[in-house]
């Protein structure tokens, strides 16, 4: 047991798989959750998500000594403003967004002396949303990376360090510019893209939709996956992790549009070098058990 | 058994996934293989893919009712003039190519008047290539795209449609023009601004390689995986579909500077209208059976 009482704001995919890691590991003493929606809050009651649900946040946060924070980036600074005053000395305030400079920048202002806000972002999670959405393996072997505000304790790094670790997640620790900079190109830029892209073959009168849809098997499809992912979370990033994420769209329109001149001029050379480069890294990311080598992500119809 | 015997030129995931999908249906009296290089042909006698393996595609053809190109876009001329003056009286000659009216024009001024060419795109794929990655069951629930040539006998399409329901793919016909503009956008950009944003991450000299490889599972390695495939076929498709892949980057482009500029104004509304609508067309291709609903493609360490 790494902690007594943990209360959990906010009850999405994020949190309900933490719920599930946490107990699977016996992390906790007691579990509590929160969730502004009543509705969320009722399903969580009903499949037991928690030890405790509680109507609202200031309740939730009473006695714990670790608080995750599991709202979308732009309401995190509500919420910090909301249990700040409620929280237990030397407890632990930790958060699960997306974006770490924004985040800090809302938070940190908020969160009395007493307590230690250690921002952290598990790299993991999949289409779907809501606290149905929680598994247990959610977090085997993804990373956690961690960003500890100046003055935080090496102890209590350490020991949410020992609970990630212990719901199977590798950690590491950077600082928040950094993490932005790498999220951008990891993860907010292939989502925007893969919006753009769905949302253009959804546009286009001379495709169908139904077309779209029967052929999508050739490649569309995975776009469709990460375009599906929650709407107010993704909003909420890109809000807030503006700079980077503008800065890496314009490095990629820029190679997009050398690509682009390559085949209206015929420059097969290019392309083709172009793309015998890109296999390396999905070698790396296999070799380094981020995902499957199995053909098509091991999917299909009957495999 | 639809054909007597079947000559498959090129034996990369496609070639050899039919052979598969051809035994396992009992489809074809005999099954014959060939590819230009000897290391292929070897790799094909070592595991038994065919029921022979000639040297040339000239010995290939010989006596063969169904031709079937399997060889990259780029290709497609030079191995129908090859063939030409050695195909049987009657016989159909297809082809699996991504691009359609390119293919056309480059193998059907070649082929006598005597056989019948009726160009053909399945539209199933893996990253994987090579002989050793195909498999029987590529092509179920799959679509075929037919574009039957101005005169093809009825009973002569009708026949390839069976062959390819016989593999376990639904079959379609549309013309050329139509096919080029929908693969554009299901498959040509998408794999192009896979590829590119690939590119942009390993270029990036402030962010590392093992970095992107790490925080990959974020969403970036559903990209890896599209851009780990074979290079010759993509360049070949992109100079020869030149023009409906221009057309829809364009569109692209468009539209990813519009959500830009919504990110640099901060205008959260336009963000969180354009991510809920794009979630609708993903629960049309799960619908469609075009994908599975398992989170994540249902892949994952443990799970």
């Amino acid at each position: 047991m790494i902690y007594q009482r943990v209360a959990l704001i906010g009850l999405g995919l994020i949190a309900s798989s933490m719920a599930h890691a946490i107990r699977r590991g016996g992390l906790a003493g007691e579990i509590i959750g929160t969730a502004r929606s009543s509705e969320t809050r009722e399903i969580a009651r009903e499949i037991n998500l928690c030890d405790r649900i509680t109507e609202t946040a200031t309740e939730a946060v009473q006695g714990a000594d670790l608080v995750v924070l599991c709202v979308p980036v732009g309401a995190m600074g509500a919420v910090a403003q909301e249990i700040a005053p409620h929280l237990s000395e030397g407890c632990t305030v930790t958060d699960v967004g997306s974006v770490k400079k924004a985040v800090i920048e809302a938070v940190a202002p908020h969160l009395p002396e007493k307590v230690h806000f250690i921002p952290g972002h598990p790299l993991a999670g999949t289409e779907h949303s809501g606290p149905r959405s929680g598994f247990a393996e959610l977090f085997d072997n993804r990373w956690n990376i961690l960003v500890p505000t100046v003055g935080t304790p090496p102890e209590a790094t350490d020991r949410l360090r020992k609970l990630w670790e212990g719901m199977g997640a590798n950690v590491d620790q950077m600082d928040a510019e950094h993490h932005d900079l790498v999220l951008a190109v990891t993860s907010h830029c292939p989502h925007l893209i893969a919006y753009t892209m769905v949302g253009v073959a959804d546009d286009l009168r001379r495709v169908t939709d139904s077309e779209v849809i029967k052929y999508s098997a050739a490649g569309f499809r995975d776009f469709t996956r990460i375009a599906a992912s929650d709407p107010t979370m993704w909003r909420d990033v890109f809000l807030n992790n503006k700079e980077a994420t503008l800065e890496i769209l314009g490095r990629f329109t820029e190679e997009l549009f050398a690509l682009q001149r390559a085949i209206r001029t015929g420059d097969g050379q290019q392309l083709f070098d172009y793309f015998t480069h890109t296999r390396a890294i999905r070698r790396g990311i296999i070799e380094a058990g981020q995902d499957t080598a199995a053909p098509d992500f091991g999917r299909g119809p009957k495999r």
